[in-house]
């Protein structure tokens, strides 16, 4: 190939706007839900045929179901031929008929519940061993005793609690691609619990998402770092799955694992040739404050003058996997590994998106202005029993700024109204107009911390990225104005990115008091924009 | 170096008779348990600091106790630290101490029984959906209501039957080093429950089995053929834990590893540089009947012109891993391999050594021909009320040749004290005289079948490798005379070695009726002897 033709071939855009891309962000669980389908074209790979054309013709549901019985009944003699043929089968089911099976696998493969009344009847027929201060003395011999009969019964429990679809389970574990096909299977469950709320089903997914776990415990995966030499097999899953900020060609992949830049894998044994999650690291001078000048930082500097080891993104690729969370074995790693290589780096801090804060905000915005309309209608129409609680999302000082610069770009019944007006407009024209910008600064960054520190579900940060670094022990260091002006980066949050930082000593104890109280590390510059608010 | 020098290198004796050599085989159970304690010394390699001499000072109990309690303990911050200090607190820990550690482990940090009680009276309490046929058009919806609850208080009592320790194991297994150091902590209970038995230990110990056998499924495991060009380090550990056919020098190291042989391990991420198993292969054109020709089969035949591979040595190295088989996983998975490979390979077998058939016949002559002698006596004395009851171990037949043939070798008031006095003649000194070999081969051979098949403990092989082989689904096909003539071979099983043959198609189906029946399967020849018996 000559120089011109492979300068093309390095450019051409890759895997343009596949739909059945598998791109998916651990940080998206709503991507995630819907990825079950796309996913099932790779699920060949390992032990399992790989479903062409032909084995795509559904086959019938009672044939699908009795392989699934004979690859949980015990007896079976040519046991991977079985799970093939389940597996295979199962792939060839249409959504609807999918969804049958595995209520079918939740409900008549459940737990013995005669056993476990059994024994816990049994369990309560049990002397306690009270051990008193003064009785010690019989501790060794008798106690031992009393408490064989616990244990023995105790085992047996733990036993009868496995549902019976526990050895379906067991025995794809141990079965060749089996673990993927787990993976692939746990999807569509998480997708139809998406749909309707099926207590078998949920059991059936909270039961399975446990025995994920155990098997893929970080002792289990390795770490490796993703250069340019792997086998393109390997890097053509790396651009598939880029879920943050995607590849855009040879070269942008090239420069990503180039100097300057390290791309680290989690890998398992049993789902060999592509990561369960990636990470995305950048060698800098200063944290970055813009995406841009990671993305298209060239050339970089030295590595030997970085001081700063950004993660600009992080995505993991099994769907199946959602609720695991091995981001923060991986990152811990990660540190470990570049601090050891790179003595001279002593920050570590993320670029990361925000991709819930302007549907938060825009849904605030219409409801708040909505409400504060109708108040002054009813205001104006001098009922003052119906008093509406509708709160101003803006400072008085902000509102007026704003209502001043943005005559001539949108209108409105008040401040929020104008916001929202602008926030929406077409080709995100604010962005174009140094007066907007600067009107819309101040509130959109206080907003922005609001919603990233006190906005909360369940008691854990609204915002699933934030949500994903807080819980494994990262604090809110700093958000950046116009950090990202891609078309995606101004729909998610306005191109506010957030820096995240991670401080080896303090990562337990922050993931500690993150996970008990929901407490929120950060620094004192975040903290400024709401105190100011509450002045 | 010269020709010369190397030479004397390679056939330089590796690790003459170290005592604390760590070769263990699986099917030794015996020598796992006394194991512990060298195993420590390898311990350091990943997280864990190396303990070197200054840590083998024994830390007061009271201080690794305590960090025992904060490892297990929530809210610790540097949960690494702790681990490591608890772990280089536990080696330096005496043999006492470790056992009065474990047993404070087993008691202190067992379940809460309280909180068990109260779910399973809540359990109790609760009606069970009893959904007859005419209630069935009840089924989805109330049904999904019943279960529900079902559900949530199974899964509360899942997580109650977890004793507090599960904290201190999964936090070791995600720990650098720390899958390694539970199987060290196994090793250990193991080794004290040898000499009692304790329940709480013992409830310990079938807790920690099950969580290592998850951790280790066959899915995390890593095959790799093990090849000259492998790492010094990782060689040698082959030399120090081959345990069937120890190697002699590193010729012999590179011949087991060179053309017409093979050797496979199964490594796990978190145990890097060592298997937890390893096999030895050899392709030979029949199925060996000696493992002279095995190990001196020199030159090998051309690969393509053999037509068995025959599996000589399965060492496992983990004595904390006993009980937890990986044998077979690794077995199915080298079949498949090298039939993929070299098709012309049809034959899979066995030459197996028969370790405990000399310390059952040796017993079992003695205790025999005791009882035949004191019967002869009380005879005499016609004192027929006390007729004790024995068994000849010697067919009519078998007896007067041995009679006639052992005159000028070794006396006896019977048969059995003759062939008991040969067997135990110092320097096996009946295996130089031609006429001994061909008067003891007939009753050593039919008595080594009649050990193999018929001897059983809880219904499995008595022997250890025969259990071993038959659990993973092997039939016996041939016992072979004079296999192994050296003085290990001479002493376990006055030389007869055995062949297991593995057929791919029939793996499951015997593993599982012998499994669940105890039934072995054999060739028609080997049943031969011990029908003849029963004529």
């Amino acid at each position: 190939m000559n120089k011109k033709a492979l300068a093309v071939l390095m450019r051409a855009r890759m895997r343009p706007t596949d739909p059945s891309k598998l791109a998916l962000s651990p940080l998206s669980k709503e991507a995630n839900q819907m990825i079950s389908n796309s996913q099932e074209k790779q699920s060949g790979q390992d032990g399992f045929r790989k479903p062409d054309a032909s084995s795509k013709i559904e086959r019938s549901f009672e044939h699908v179901q009795k392989s699934m019985h004979l690859a949980i009944s015990m007896n079976k003699t040519d046991m991977d031929a079985e799970l093939n043929e389940f597996s295979e089968g199962y792939f060839s089911l249409s959504h609807e008929n999918r969804q049958n099976l595995l209520l079918i696998l939740a409900k008549d493969y459940d737990l013995n519940r005669m056993q476990i009344r059994e024994l816990i009847k049994q369990y309560l027929g049990l002397e306690p061993p009270n051990i008193s201060g003064s009785e010690a003395q019989l501790r060794s011999g008798q106690e031992e005793g009393f408490l064989s009969a616990f244990y023995r019964i105790e085992q047996n429990l733990r036993h009868a609690l496995k549902p019976v679809y526990d050895v379906l389970f067991e025995r794809l574990n141990t079965h060749p691609g089996g673990l993927r096909f787990l993976s692939i299977l746990r999807a569509d469950i998480l997708s139809i619990l998406a749909e309707e709320n099926i207590a078998s089903l949920r059991a059936l997914d909270s039961y399975l998402k446990d025995k994920l776990s155990t098997w893929l415990s970080p002792a289990a995966l390795e770490l490796h770092q993703i250069t340019w030499d792997d086998p393109a097999s390997l890097l053509e899953k790396i651009v598939a799955y880029e879920a943050v900020h995607p590849i855009s060609n040879l070269i942008d992949l090239k420069r990503r694992l180039g100097v300057g830049r390290r791309c680290f894998g989690y890998f398992h044994s049993a789902i060999p040739g592509e990561p369960l999650i990636f990470i995305e690291v950048a060698l800098l001078k200063n944290v970055a404050q813009t995406i841009q000048e990671v993305l298209w930082h060239d050339p970089p500097i030295p590595e030997c003058d970085s001081t700063c080891a950004l993660f600009y993104s992080i995505s993991s690729t099994q769907p199946g996997l959602a609720g695991i969370n091995l981001g923060k074995f991986l990152i811990k790693r990660v540190i470990t590994l570049v601090k050891r290589e790179m003595p001279h780096i002593t920050t570590f801090a993320t670029l990361s998106p925000i991709p819930g804060f302007m549907q938060w905000l825009l849904s605030k915005l219409a409801s708040q202005s909505k409400l504060a309309a109708e108040e002054n209608i009813s205001n104006s129409s001098k009922d003052t029993s119906a008093t509406t609680f509708w709160e101003n999302m803006l400072e008085p000082g902000e509102e007026r700024v704003l209502m001043d610069s943005s005559e001539n770009f949108a209108s409105g019944k008040n401040g929020m109204e104008v916001v929202l007006n602008l926030l929406t407009s077409t080709n995100h024209e604010w962005t174009n107009s140094a007066t907007l910008l600067s009107a819309l600064k101040p509130s959109l960054m206080r907003l922005c911390v609001r919603y990233l520190l006190q906005e909360k579900k369940r008691g854990k940060a609204l915002d699933s990225v934030t949500n994903f670094h807080l819980q494994n022990g990262a604090m809110v260091e700093r958000i950046n104005w116009m950090a990202d002006r891609s078309e995606k980066g101004l729909q998610q949050s306005a191109g506010i990115m957030v820096n995240y930082v991670y401080r080896l000593e303090n990562i337990e104890e922050y993931a500690q008091s993150y996970f008990s109280t929901g407490h929120i590390h950060t620094s004192s510059d975040i903290r400024h924009y709401v105190e100011l608010q509450s002045h």
